[in-house]
Formats: C-alpha cells, structure tokens, sequence
C-alpha cells in the first residue's frame, strides 16, 4: 500500500480543518501549544517509517500513556489485572465519580482516568518490591519505540500534578473502597508523570507496532504479550480508547485506537501497521478534532479497517 | 478454512457447559424453551453452509431484531438515523431509564431497548404512510435470508406486550422528550412482533452474510447497504451488540455480533462469512452462555479476529 | 390574631412581585390562566374565615390534591401505606425516574407524582372492591371542605391524561417492579382528574383546617385522622411538600405545606388555622413565586412558625 | 412539664432495645465504644438539668459538630454561606459522590459531611485571617454549653483522618470545582478534630438550649443568632439533619434534631428546651437506634411535637 501517498492527501485535505476545536486549558503548560500542529506517521512491521508534517515534533502524549501502562501491567501481572479493573466503555464523561460509586471502586476500564489509577498502583506495587518505580513505564516506552531518549517533562508533571484534584478525588475514592494499596501522593505522581511523557508521531506509531504485530516488536524480536493478548488489548483500545466518543470513533475510524488530550491518537491497522496522528485542538469529547477526522480519511482512502 | 472441523471441535468443547445459565423467564413463552438447546452455523459468501447441533431449530430472535431493524431504517433514512439515536455503548444495564433521563429521551444506541423503539418509530412512519408497516422488517429479513415462510410468534409477541412495562415505560419517557412521533401503543406492538420472529441458526447466519459481504446480499447481489455502512454497522455490533457485555465480549471473541435474550448470537468476519449461534441458557448480561463461549473458542481454532 | 390585618398587609406588600415566574405551561389549560391573580385565605379552628384578593376564584389545584389522597389512603388503610412508598424527600426534580430505578419502583414520598400515582392506586383498589372509585377523592375533600358543589375540570382533566407521558412512563416502570395493581391507564385517568379538582383559597384553607386541628374536622367533629396522624402527615408536608425546594421552604417560611404547579399553596399553623395562597406564576422549582413569598410575610408578621 | 417524670418512663420503656444496631466501626476508636449505653438530658430555657442514664459520660459527638460549625459560620458571615452551600435534603446517603457532581461540587445542605467540609473552609479562612483557627469552634462550643473544659480525643481525630480517603475524595472533588479554598489536608485534619470533639448529653443538651431560646444563650443572654436565624437553623435541622432518614425522622419524632456516629442524637422543643439522647447502636442510616425510639415516646409521652 502506497501509504506516504495517502499521509500527503490526507494531510492535503486536512489542512483547512486543523486548528478546529478547542486545545486542552486545564493545564497551564498545555495550554501553551499551538494549535496549528498537524503531524502524522504510520510504522509498518518492517519498521518502514511514513510521515508527513509535524510528524517529528514531541508532544505531550497524555492519556496515550495509558495504553502503555496497562501493557505493562499485563506483562507482569496478566489476567489478575481484571480483578481489579473493568473493560467495558464507560458510557460517561471520562472523568466521572459517578460510575466509580456504582461499581464500589472497581473502575470501568484502563484507559478512563480512574482505571489508570489503579494500573499506576500496580505498576507501582510490582516494582516498589524491586526497585525503579520511577521509571519502569519510560523505560518500557523506550524499548517498544527503539528510542532510548524518551523522557517526561518535568514541567508538565508538576503543573498536573498541583490541577489534579479531581484524580485526587478518584484515588481518594476508590482507597476508601480498598483498591488503591499504595499512597494515594505517590500514585498521583507516577501517574502525572506518565502523562507527562513526549514522544512525536513518529516515536508513537513505532511504540504501539508490536500491537500490529500480534505482540511482538518488530526491530527486537521481543514478544511483549503474546497473539491473543496483543488482540484483547486491540478490542479494549476500540471500545474504550477515545473516551466517550469510542462508538462514534469505531463507527467512523474503524481501527483500534488510543487518544490523549495533547491531541495525539495512536491507532493500528492489525497485520500492517502501527499509525500516530497529532493536533493539538480537541472536540468536545476530548479527542483531536484533525487527528479523527484525519483517520477516518485514512481509513476512507486505504479501504482498510477492521470491519 | 475448514469451517465445518472447526464447528465439529466447538460443539465437542462446549458440551459439558450447555445449560449453564438461566433461561429467560419474563416472558412465560420463552421460559419454556429448554436450556439442553446448542446449536451454531456458519454462512460463507459464496452460500456454503456449516453447521451442527440444532442448527436448523427455529427460537425466539427477540433482540437480534434489532440489528435487522437498524439496517433497514438506515436503508431507507441514511444518517438521520442518528439525530434520533446514539452510538455509543450504554455502560448500564441495557433496560435503564437513567441514561436516557440524563440524555433528554436520546437512547445511547439503537442496540439498547430505547434506541430500537425509536428505530420502530423511524420505520413505522416510513411505512404507515406507503402501507405495510405491519410486515415491513419480517418482510426485509426474509430477502436477507433467502427464506420467504420466516414469521413471527403471536403468542411470543402478545406475551411479550403484555409484560413489557418497561418498554412501555420508555417508550412513554421518549414520547414526553418528543423523540417518538407514533402512537406508543402501535410503537410497542410493532416492536413485540419484532422481537417474536423466529429463525434458525442457519437463517441468522445466511441473514447476516450481506454485512461480512460489504452490504450485497450474496445471492441476490443487491447492494443493501454500500461497503462504507455496513462497515459502520459492524462497528455499531461490536461496540453496542451485546448488552453490558459488549467490551469483554469485543476483548474475549473479538467479533463484530448482536445478540438476542432468546440465546441467539450472530457475529460475522469480514470478507469472510455470517455467523450464528443458539443456546438459550444466559450468562448474567443476558447473553447466551455456552454461545459465547463458542464463539470465542471459534475465534481461537479459526485464529481469525478482526484484531 | 389580627389575621385580616396581616393578610391585608401581605397583600400590599406582595403586589409588585404578583405575575413574576412563569404560570405552568405543559398542559394548555393551565396556560391559560392570567399570572395577575393572588388570593390568600386563612380558616381558623372556630371556622372563622380572613381572606383578601381573589380568594374566592377556583383554581386547578393539582398536586395539592395529593396531600387529600394521602391523607384518604392512610384513613383507609393506616400503616401499610408505607410499604408501597416511602417518606424521605426525594432530593431531586419532582418527575425524576432515576430515583425510582434505584429505589426499584418504590417512591420515596406520597407527594412527588410517583407517589401519588401509587396512593391513587391504593384508593382505586380500595373503591373498586367497593364501587364509587370515581369519585371517591372528591367527596372526601368537599366533606373537609364542607363544601358540596366542588368538581374537577374536565378539560383540564384530559388534557392532562394527553400530554402525561413522563407520568404514563413512571406509572409502567412501577408496575414493571408490581408496585401498581390496577390497569395503567385506569390509574393514570383517576390521577388526572385529581389534579383537575378545582378550588378557591377559601375551599381549600378550609380543607386543610383539620390537620391544624390534630385530624379532627372542626365543622363535622369527624376525626379524619387521630393526633398522631395528623402530625405525621403535617411532618412529611414539611420535608417534601414543595417539590425539591423543601428545604428552602422549611427554611424560609418554617410551616408544614404542599403546592401545585396551578400556583396554590396550602399550608398551616398546628393548633391555630389552615391557610391557603394562589397566583399562577411559579419558580424554578414548581411553587407560587408570589404565593411563597406571601407565606413568608405571613410567618414573619404573625411571629409563628412551628420553629 | 414534669420532664423528669418523662425521661423516667422513656429510659425503662427502652430498656429493651439498648444495643440493638451496630456500633460505628470505620474508626477503630468508636468501635470500642459499649452498645450498653444510654443516657438523655433535658435543659430547660432557666437552666434546669434533667437526665437518666448515662448523661454525665462524655462521648465522641462526630457530625453534630456540623451543627455548632454552620451556627458559627452562620453567625460570622450569614447568608453568604449558601452562596457555597444549599439548604436542601440530600435524598441519597449521606456521603455521595454522586449529587456533588450533579450540581458541580455545591453540597446539598451544611449537614452532610461535603457540606461541613465546606462549612470548616469557611471557618478556616476566617479564623486564619484572624489566628485560632485551630480552637474557633471548640471554643464557640464551650460558651454556648457554659462549659470551659470541652475538648476533643486526639487519637479518635488521628484515626479518622486516616481512615477518611471518602472525606479527602470528597474534598478535592469539591476543590476541583472551586468550592474550597484552604489546602485539602489542612480543611480535612479541622474537620476530623471537629468530629472527635467529647461532650456529655448534658453539655450537648446545654450547648443547643440557645436555639430553643431563638438564637439567645439562657445563662449569657448572648444573642448567637438572631430569631429568624435561630428558626431557619431549626428547619435545617429537622429537613437535613438525620442524614438519608430526616423524612422519616420528622414523620415519627416531629422535632429539629441532628445526630452523629456517635449515637447521640440532639433535638430541641422550640421556646422551651434542648435535648441530648444517646446510645451508641446505629440503625442502617446512622442515627442510634435506641436514640430516636427514646426521642419518638419522648414526644409522644409529652405530647409535644412541633407539629
């Protein structure tokens, strides 16, 4: 497939749309990107890289870091993740208190703020006992992206960190339901932290390649979850990785995809490739106004998704 | 792929569990179906039928109506469909009125109770101003299936109306948010035909091969749907087809399906062949039990997914 | 007491704020009423009459008329009322189904509309093993009113069952949890001509003048209700008689009452009289703008409230 | 009124049903606490003490500190308060998330734990200002009880912020949407050491005499509040102030009261007395069980209400 044909007509077609939308406030640093980026990449699993404009610039990849958390978590812990966290679509705002108190702490799904928490917590348990909490999740992110220099910006962290009180809230919450075991401060950190990962396009289509590739990265050989794992994570980023928006994405994308409110979404084409596309300005849903209507393009032109 | 060893092997597998459940007992009719039923069949695009079990055993398809009477409202109304009707799964329990309090008598998707009672409203006035509202969808489904004697249960349909004050109940809620323009009466009526038609496996799986078709129906060649819509249908099953079940079932099966509190499930792969599976005993969500476990384990020997 | 002069100088003062809110628009008939008019009447336990404005015009009385079917269902069948609906405010709109799915199907007071839908079908039960449900409520009220010749409007009556889809939707979704025994539509009929009852503030300070007087009606020296009863009843007046601004009204005026969306308000002072205010305009929360206010003077001029 | 007579007949009536309920557990320090005891205590508006039982035994007073906290409050900013905080029955149990997310972090009324956070940040900003934030309340108690030796139980106060994660989730919940203003562990700690304030039912009988005597303490002739203030603070009281059960409360006792964890439960007569009753044993919404049968045959044997 000639994709970098297609990444120059999709961004072509684009073009009038970027900067639609609103880009993310709650976060003073974030608040200073602007919202004229556009950048998109697609990895393929020989490693073959496609990119057209900002596709090189770090971003903030917020919530992407979800997705990468959790494998993580289901590489050490496996199944023994869903005793603690749910995989079905919220169906609410992504950030509700509501849903927590229904289901008595048990967070919905581990891409929703909540369910973080409690993948952040387990991280943080597996590796308190062994040392380098810090930065097991950068390092993981390191070695699925082939970039040794991915970093967090400091900045960022700490600016979420002190604008968190509604995370704090839903740590809070779900400790007085007995599934958050370590300190509620520490959790907050590492999870802000994560958020406050920068990657480009680039660095996070190559990241999410193994998905596409049944669980093995494709430049190390190494098999980070194996085939049926690798797909289970594909069917919870489709029906749970864009927020409130994931059957309206499924709807019009049509790919396994996670999103961030920096305005990246990663998404895969299973068998292909792994795909990131960037722009900073949000639709009400929380998800890159450009980046979805980009994907679906994506989808529209290849005559590829998964349906 | 040889379908009819990997359908030998499942039936072989799920034997010990068929049973395991309960039958759906709100209706007096369907409590008398017995939970020793276990039967699955697969229809590929060229018209090859697999089977085994009761495969070709008529029951109830109750809710798999719904995906029948979605398409047909989206043939003949396109996308106004959905100013009526959402696309996202519910994540509540699938007979609640909270959600539809808090969303101003929108139902989340047409897969929910609410969202098929407005698609029988959509349908009833399309039909009532050109006659033959009464057996416009059994009509429709009797083309998909190449089965002009398929009909529907009159005492399943009048037990079913009967008990269904909850329906009721929702459909006067939309009514008073004007999301319903027929009476409530013929709206319910409608619907409780809807649910009481019956079909075997294998007329649910020849039934739903236009959708793993791109929307031709494969023996009669026509276009029911363009490729891009029936795509979006898939899209709507796995997010939305079954109940509050549908992101495990997207992570455990990995198949795009609808399924019915009369133990029938249909999936489909794409590009390759429609799906049915029977067995009335339910799991907790109100899918069938042994039915789902089949078709993961479908999934697993076929080493087909969409993922 | 100088009643008359105190009615005389809430009168004045209230006049400027007379017609502010809105009258009630949902059914046409009551959308029709001038928000010009304020009446207010007092009925001491001698049956001594004050009165100023247009106390004497008959008005639809609404959902005052769930205070007489409470106090009828509880005269008739004591305690037991309280297994069909509970006695806590409700804490949100006064027409909320949310509540009513997490409580499954039981109330929680007799004077939100799913209340008084259930304490309808107590007194349809009760009267149709007797004959003379139709008019059961009325005389009851014209004998604590001493009053013959009230009435309900027809007209208003229907119009009310027309356009009653939200209270046709509570209704099916209680007898869905069998917490309604009678046919649907006979409770929803029976309800509607309730609310149709038409009095003046006279009528209708007289008609409450027996909980004033520990349940004894002072004309007749019928004990409708005994002490206790009386108190019990004036007490959930006080926590849920003015729809979700309960609070607000314990607090502000500090007098058991209940309201309906036609702009009365009745209320009283235990131990001394019934009162009863009218005008159309109401607030957000579905009372008499004016008429509250006008209680409000009262209790601050008089110097009484029960506090 | 012969009170003594009274509470005589009341302590052997309930003799029985001492220790039915369960004692509060969620802090190791209450748990310890005998099911055993009671004791009640009536000060009239001259001062006279009358008590049975185990009135003299000092006890942890846990949310009836809410009532002294908003009367402080109150009395130092007046209706600014509920610019932060509403007046109405919460309708849900008393510690939800949910209703505060609803109506955007804004508490129902001041008698919920959300909205004594709320009231404690008020005190706090104000004693800040002004230095002793620390004691403000316990001081402001003291006078009213004309008891200069009331404290609070170091290790209760310490156990329960511990173990407060719902208070601290609720607390970053309401920051998050700018109804708090002082640092989360700052208004929390305050609020736990208000909790574990110790007071006999003497002192807390004593210490709610000024609301009977509209709003002016007997033995200082200090006006707290004003009349109207002391009347809108008792309607708070009887509305709001037995968490989820104050419908149930009035209904069955018929008099403003406020109750605690802690088993005491106080109430007052308007214009002739305060009440304190206690018994550690709760019923399932947190007001002693033994505590509110006493108050019930209290009015009853009295037969006042303020109904």
């Amino acid at each position: 497939m000639d994709y970098q044909r297609i990444l120059d007509r999709v961004h072509a077609a684009v073009k009038p749309i970027i900067g639609t939308g609103n880009v993310a406030s709650y976060i003073p640093e974030l608040a200073k990107v602007s919202p004229a980026h556009f950048g998109i990449a697609i990895v393929d699993l020989e490693g073959q890289v496609y990119r057209t404009g900002d596709a090189e610039v770090p971003f903030s990849i917020q919530s992407i870091s979800k997705l990468f958390g959790l494998t993580l978590a289901f590489h050490l812990e496996g199944d023994s993740v869903w005793t603690r966290v749910g995989r079905e679509p919220s169906g609410t705002p992504f950030n509700s208190l509501v849903q927590l108190e229904q289901e008595r702490g048990r967070p919905r799904n581990p891409f929703i703020n909540a369910g973080a928490l409690v993948v952040t917590d387990i991280l943080f348990t597996h590796y308190a006992a062994r040392g380098g909490a810090e930065n097991a999740l950068i390092k993981f992110i390191r070695k699925l992206a082939d970039r040794p220099d991915i970093g967090f910006d400091r900045a960022v962290a700490e600016s979420e960190r002190r604008t968190s009180h509604r995370n704090a809230a839903m740590a809070n919450f779900m400790k007085s339901f007995g599934n958050l075991n370590n300190d509620v401060n520490d959790v907050l950190e590492a999870y802000c932290r994560h958020c406050a990962i920068e990657m480009s396009c680039v660095d996070l289509a190559r990241a999410v390649t193994f998905l596409a590739n049944h669980g093995v990265v494709p430049w190390s050989r190494e098999e980070v979850l194996d085939k049926s794992s690798a797909k289970r994570i594909s069917a919870l980023m489709l029906t749970c990785g864009t927020y409130d928006a994931a059957g309206d994405f499924a709807y019009r994308v049509g790919l396994p995809a996670k999103s961030g409110v920096g305005g990246g979404i990663v998404a895969l084409m299973p068998g292909e490739c792994g795909i990131c596309v960037w722009s900073p300005a949000l639709e009400a849903s929380g998800n890159s106004y450009a980046g979805s209507i980009a994907l679906e393009m994506l989808t529209s032109l290849s005559g590829r998704s998964i349906f």
